[in-house]
Parts: structure tokens; sequence; C-alpha cells
């Protein structure tokens, strides 16, 4: 058997593979709102077992049920181990009114799949289920698998610390394959080492204990304009973060990063006629774009709420505001240092009624460019797709990668299934079938690149 | 027939206006959602006839059926004609999960009955039409009596210009008697003598043209970040509207409006307790609380809206931010001209971007101290309530009275049922059931001795 045998096979099943795609996004498993997981999990783990892999929940109390699994590979020698990170659980479908089609239908138009979690990342979760099945119903898998999955991602991955470090040994791999790698705006594959950290907070601000009509505005303070002063305090038009030493630990990008980042392609129009933008934030182009995805600290309000927002006027003086706010952080800075300088700074502004809830604490992580799995991913790209894979050094999102990267000592890249249109996280976020069946070959190659490494 | 007959009668009756009142408030009538008006007028209709009124449903293109009712007095001579004005329209009951009760239930419990609109401005109104009914079955009213009611005065009375303008004869009286009077914190009868103006704008700021993942924050611009720095730029914590010459038509307080605030006492601790506040707004105190819920110009975020604001964090970019804006304004004052001075303050500032959409332009209105009508209705407050009536140069609160005051030339006042705690635009809106007779009684003594006047 060889590699394109395998290959063959995929294309062969993809029908199958897209029906397995639409059963799993049709289980709604949405966590911020604590819906569906526990069905997810038992739909996965017959997944899981049905593709022959030894598979098992494990649980942190207070998590949604991880999903472990493993299928040790029949050919002779130690080989190497590639563990998958994925996660079941999906972002909140809302706002519903902006789908085309309900989320959780799983329909297809035009060659994509539209739903909640298609992209991000059910499809992924499909693609390498069915990749382990193929290799094993032709009998030899290229190394060793493990599957990692959570069901707490999307709402910080709270849990996943207590989980991968009560057992390092079960985890620790000799490459990991995260979640969400695939093809950029022109469909070059893209290899991503790294990801931006997050502080996840939620600012709430209370005056009266209760509603009243607003001609009381005149005396009565506004928790609206309270929160509103607070937010204008945090960042100003310059995008600048004012807090005090919020930039104290992030580092310049080293010129072997700059080189990498140079290199990337980036469609500044593409991106801007999908999203309907006149021209980026600050008038920025270029390199300057580029540096602020992979290295740029963010604020951003992802959620505000306050008062009456129905239809038509109501003059209601409101009791209670609050605002979701979402910082990006680079690999040197620390969240829950972070989180205090926040709280300082707000109180020495004069907002010490505002209250600071944290609801996600997470450090950045990034893969040496010379890690094997890097060149193999690479090599594996260009036999797939005949184009060379751009390298990303960090992704301007975030995930639990430093846990992998820094505590398991597990050198992990972003690989698969995705595309940049898919619109994750977003209202008619959709997977290209094509990229899936693609994006399912490249791990394949890769997987048996770094098998004969080993 | 004395006036003491009638107000036994009152209190006679009091279980029979009781049920009107419960039947009143459990048809909804929410303008701003456009729920239950049509019924609403229907059912008033079936009331003002049932009492004996000449009624009618007038229209005007677009606005919810004005109800007109009228009876003329069977006295001898040239009588008075007081008209009463009323909406039928309430605000909307949201948020619903803070109310104790169904906001359309309304529910009894310690002598308060709990509704939306059960006080602004449905007891009003069943009051009325009653202490018509009971005049009339004892065969003489004190006056002749006009009716209007319409049904969008919580969204800001649009139309209530048009029908008057047509028609002014037909409105024209000899003196007003306006809704939401009442007693004061200490049970104190009010009589209110002008409402401020207001203009209610909702602020919009788009940048992409749909949501997106908040890792693309570090590249493209936030609308709810272009609102919160656009509002800082209108207000800042001294609670000074920025926007040049908003002050430029604010008349100071003449000395005989200066001598009524300070006579007119103001429950600060009550208050303070019943909205469970630490401070008013500012630190103020005394003289100033009155000065600036009289004559004090504001600016109140009565919503605020962008984004997620589920439970647990969502890493979303939205696309869209709005805010409920109402700006309470003094009698000289244009809102016609200060939107445009805040619309182009805010181009002004670079925020051209944010646009402003004007709900509602109110005119303030204030009659003077000197007419019958006021002196009337402090005189049988006090034979209704054994206490001195507490005069209020202004609500700080706005209605359509300027089309009354200036308009048709008719001194209007608020007197009637409604009570200081009434939480009228709040969830637990409620009417004391005491009130709502004593008040009944009050507004009876009032016609008698403005008819005696004629």
């Amino acid at each position: 058997m060889t590699i394109e045998t395998i290959c063959s096979r995929i294309d062969h099943d993809s029908s199958k593979m897209i029906d397995g795609l639409r059963r799993l996004v049709r289980q709604p498993s949405v966590s911020a709102q604590g819906m569906g997981l526990r069905e997810c999990a038992d739909l996965l783990m017959e997944m899981m077992v049905g593709a022959g892999l030894k598979a098992e929940l494990l649980e942190v109390d207070g998590a949604p049920s991880f999903i472990y699994g493993e299928m040790k590979t029949s050919k002779l020698g130690e080989k190497r181990t590639v563990i998958f990170y994925n996660h079941y659980d999906v972002q909140p479908p809302e706002p519903l009114e902006l789908w085309s089609s309900d989320p959780f239908a799983a329909e297809i138009r035009g060659g994509k799949m539209f739903g909640r979690g298609v992209s991000d990342n059910k499809a992924d979760i499909v693609s390498r289920i069915n990749l382990v099945r193929i290799f094993e119903e032709c009998e030899e898998l290229p190394c060793n698998v493990k599957f990692l999955m959570e069901g707490e991602e999307e709402i910080g991955s709270t849990h996943l610390p207590t989980l991968i470090e009560r057992d390092l040994d079960r985890f620790r791999s000799d490459a990991c394959i995260w979640e969400s790698g695939g093809l950029d705006e022109k469909d070059r594959p893209e290899i991503t080492l790294g990801m931006k950290g997050m502080l996840y907070v939620e600012l709430e601000a209370q005056v009266a204990s209760h509603d009243t009509h607003s001609s009381l505005a005149a005396v009565v303070g506004n928790p609206a304009w309270r929160l509103v002063w607070a937010l204008s305090a945090i960042k100003g038009e310059d995008e600048r973060i004012k807090v005090p030493g919020w930039y104290d630990d992030v580092k310049e990008f080293t010129a072997e990063e700059l080189r990498a980042l140079e290199e990337k392609p980036f469609e500044e129009e593409l991106i801007k006629e999908d999203l309907g933008l006149k021209e980026f934030l600050l008038h920025m182009s270029g390199l300057e774009l580029k540096k602020a995805l992979a290295g740029g600290p963010t604020a951003t309000i992802c959620g505000l709420v306050s008062g009456y927002s129905g239809s038509g006027s109501k003059t209601v003086l409101p009791s209670v505001a609050s605002a979701k706010l979402d910082f990006r952080l680079l690999p040197e800075q620390n969240p829950g240092a972070l989180l205090e300088k926040l709280k300082s700074y707000l109180i020495g502004q004069g907002y010490g009624d505002i209250e600071v809830k944290p609801l996600t604490l997470e450090k950045a992580a990034r893969t040496s460019l010379k890690e094997a799995i890097v060149h193999d991913a690479a090599e594996a790209a260009m036999q797939t797709f005949g184009k060379k894979a751009v390298i990303s050094i960090s992704s301007a999102g975030t995930g639990p990668m430093n846990l992998f990267v820094d505590k398991l000592k597990t050198p992990s890249i972003c690989i698969g299934c995705t595309h940049a249109f898919e619109r994750s996280h977003a209202p008619d976020e959709n997977q290209r079938l094509d990229v899936f069946i693609q994006g399912t070959k490249w791990v394949a190659r890769t997987l048996d690149l770094f098998g004969k490494g080993s």
C-alpha cells in the first residue's frame, strides 16, 4: 500500500465523510450555553470506536467530558506518535436572524456545508477520524496516533490544564496536529506555528437597584455612561491600550520571524471584499497588517449591553450595563498579571465601581520553524496541492496550544480542512467540501512522512 | 346633589373601578412593539360609551387611532370646558425576568395592582371615565368635559400635532387635566405645571458587513469602540453635554420659580432607599437636586447593544453597535435645532461614520402659577387630602403638553392617581389602589370648583 492508495480511498469515501460531518453538525454542542455537549461526546465516541480507535471519556470535575482515543501503528519499529488536538464544542449561533439557513441544519449549498461549528472545528474532527479509519482498513498506520478532544475550547479551555497536568505521559507526543489549519484566501496551504494568548473579561457597572424612568437621570447615575467612560479609559482611537505596563513584556519580532512575515502573503483586497470594508484599521497595509495579526496585542469589545435595545424608543434609565472584552496576548505576556494591572488601572482612574470578572486566561504559544513536523507538513502540502506552503509564525487567534508546546514539549502546528472565508464565530459559518477532502489527504500525507522519519 | 355625594359614590363604586382597571391593564398596548393597540382602543370605546360619553375614533395616517369623547353639562349657563389628555399605550414590559408577576396579569398584592401601564396611565383613564359616569348618573356634570387619548405617547406622540392642528376648535378648552399627577413620596398631593422637552435619537455604528472572529480585531475596525468613543465625546463625567451651543437657549430660573422650587419638598432619603442609591449624581443634594429635576438638560443612555451578550464568552468582532440616547430639554430649547447641532458636532469630532436617527422631538411646556385651574386643583387637594398641595413648576418627564399650552392656549396641569413609587417604565410598575380612589375624588372636586368659577 502506498500513500496514493490512501488518498484514492479518501476520494472514494468522500460522500461517507460528508454524511458523517452533517451528522456531527446537526448535533448542537454550544459550551457557552451548556447545550448538547453530552450528546455530542456520545456521538463522537460512537464515531471513533466505529473507526477502530480505542476511545474513552476522561472526566475533570466541572468540565464537559474530554474524549481520548488512540491507535498504534502495526508497522515494525519504534514509531513516532502524533496527537490530534480538537474541540467538539462550538460558539453560540446567535444572532440567529442573520443566518441564511438554520445553524444546525447543515445545509449544503454551492459546494459548502453551512452550520455552526462546521469548520470550527467539526470538519477537522470528522476528517481525522476518517483518515485513521482508512489507514486502519488498509492495515497500516504510518505512525501512532492519539486524539484529545475537549468540550470547552470556545469558553476558554478552563479544565484542560488540570487534565494534562495529571497525566503528562499520556498526552506527550512527538508532534501535535492542532485544529484549524487549512487554505488561505488564495487557496494556498498555510501552516500555522503559534497562537496568541487571551485575557477575556466582563466589565459590569451597576448604580440603582432597578431600572427607572429616564427623567430621573437628572439626579441618578447611569451605569451605561460609567461603562462607556471606563471603556474609553482602556483604549483610545489610536488603538493603544492605556493600562500602564501592558506592553512591557511584548518582544520585537526577530529577523527570522520578520522574514517569515514578509514572505507570507496577505490578501488585503479579498479580505476587504469579504468583510465589506472600506479600509483596514488605522489605514494599515502591507507588512503592518501582517505584524498586527501575528504580533499585535488587541483589546476588543465583543459585547455591550444595557437598558432597552428593542425597536422604537424607551425612556428608561438602566440600572446595569456590561461589556465583554477580549485582549489578545503575545508569548511573553502573562494574562494573570495583566488582569491585575487592568483592575488596578480602573480603580486608579476612578472606576472602582466597575466589577471586572475574568472569563478566560490563556497564554500564547509558538513552535520553532525548525521542527520536523513543520518540514513534513510543508512537503505534504506540496504533494497534495502542488503549491509551496505559507508559514504563519502565529495565528491571530487563540487556543490552549501553550499546554502542548510549553508543558508537554510537543511541537504543534495547525494544518487541516479550514479555508479563509469560513465565517467562523459568525453567522453563515461554512465548510468548503473540496477543502474538507483535500485537507484530509494533506494530513494523511503528513502522517506518512512523519512516520517515515521515525 | 353635592360634591360629597359624588365622593361617597366614588367610594361605593371602588370595586367596580378596580375591576375596570384590571380589565384595561390585561389588554396589552405596547406602542413600541405595535402590540394590542387596536384591541385596547376598542375596549376604551366600549368603556366610554358605557359611561355615557359621546365617543369616536379619530384617524391620522400612520398613527394608532386617537379616541375622542365628550359630554356637556346639564347645568344652566355657559359653562367652562375641561379636556382630559391621556394615552392608552404603554412602555414595553421588558426585561420580563425582573417582574414579580406577569406584566399583563394585573395581579393585586398589598393594596397595589402590578402591571405594565397600570399607573402610566391606565389608572387615570379608568378614574376619569368613572367620575364622568358617576357625575352623569347623579345627573349633573359641573362643567363640560372632553377626552383626548392617543396610542403613541410612549414613542413620541408623532401624529398628535397633525391631529390637533387640523381641528384646533375641537380641542381648545378652558383647562387641560393631564395624565400622571398624584401623590409625592410623602403622600402630599402634587400639582405639576410643566414638562421637559425631548430629543430621542438612536446612534448606529457599522464597520464590517458581518460579524467575524475577534482575532481579526488586530486589523478590522470595531463599531462598539467607535460608539463608545463617540458617546464619550457627547458627555463627560462632569455630566456636561459637550455639543457646542447646547445650553444657549437655557434660561436661568426666575425668582418666582426658585421660590416654588425651594418650597417644594424633595424626599432625598426615600428616593435613595427606593432606588438603592448610595448617593445622587455628582453628590448633589437639596436645592441642586430640585433644580436639576425641573430645569436640568440631560443626556441619558437608555440602551446600548453590540455583539454577544449571552452567558459566557464569545470571541466575536461585532459589525454593528447602537445606542439609544434621550436628551431632556427646557422650554426655550428647540429639539430640531439641537439635533442638527448634535449631528454637526459628531461629524466635526470625526464620527461622521455614526448614523444619527431621530426617534422623538418634543418641545417643553410650562403653565403659569396664576391660572384658575391651578388654584382650584390646590383647593380640591386640600378638601380631598387635608394637605396643602405641592406645586412643581416642571416635571422631570416629558409629554406633548406644549401642544396644549402653546398651540391651544389651554393651561394644563397634572393631577390624578399616581404615586411616587409606581415604578413607571420599569419592572413591577404598580398602582396604589387607595390613591386610585382618592385621586378620582381629587379630580372630581377640581371639576366641581372649576365649573363653579364659570
